[in-house]
């Protein structure tokens, strides 16, 4: 059981649709369409990705964060200091 | 008090040199300094606040939704989708 | 011709590897992966799609924006502009 | 001359309101303001300083990239690669 269980249909869908665009710049590229049309895919694509990262880290504050605090002890901090990380390496992806 | 209130003396000082950095980019502006060197310095800024807001989030987190958490209740779950909104803002920024 | 014809195939290999990431996210969700784990795929997928986008955007600027450029007139202005677009699209996505 | 000096009054005039924002985020640092509310204030000012990065690199490649190209020789490389780095700055900031 993790935070996001209860969407993972939802994040499966998702995924499967970012994997479809990523194959589709792909062709757009083997296809030699227009430079700037591949790069307005790219963004799209990204925007997804990215927006399936912030659901996955809501869902992990709500769950798996949340669970650790209430435990208490040095597993809270690590946990705090585990979901900080991830997020500084979204910011800056 | 809040997450940050430990570390308030260092984020006053990096604070301080965000806006010395930024006074800097205009006086370039103002002395036609080349485009190039003055997208350097801006970059170098987005980069010390983004630094700042990342320290300023782990602080929060490690501190008000660790207690919100404790506390329980439908203020643990106000707090951790203010703090997922926040995020989001971030990244998107 | 565009400008990314030459590195076309560079292109292909990497956009498949980023393909192949996302598909490797969609099993992490499937197999209840930790959270965690997951985020630091999807950075890593992000990043690759936008060093695909860095390297196609510089190609496109020394080749359509230049040829651009030289032919002058109003095409020229309009190349740079929607250059221009696409970069702010990347910058905020 | 740079590709910026029409815009220069503009860009100044938004730049100090950028430094009046970051001078707002550390009196609300000073004053104990509620985290979440700085960080709102921090994106704020991310978008702001990124919008004037844009900005300068539009005019940039408007005026001395377009100069550089119909110029040629050597010097037409140097200014698009040059460009398309700060360009990979701003993306990963």
């Amino acid at each position: 059981m993790h935070g996001y269980t209860a969407n993972k249909d939802d994040y499966l869908k998702r995924l499967r649709r970012v994997e479809g665009q990523v194959r589709g710049i792909a062709k757009m590229v083997d296809e030699d369409k227009y430079c700037i049309d591949i790069l307005t895919q790219v963004s799209a694509a990204t925007k997804a990705l990215q927006s399936v990262a912030l659901g996955l880290l809501g869902d992990h504050l709500a769950c798996c964060v949340v669970d650790a605090a209430r435990a208490g002890g040095p597993e809270a901090n690590e946990k705090i200091t585990e979901a900080t990380d991830a997020i500084a390496r979204l910011v800056r992806s």
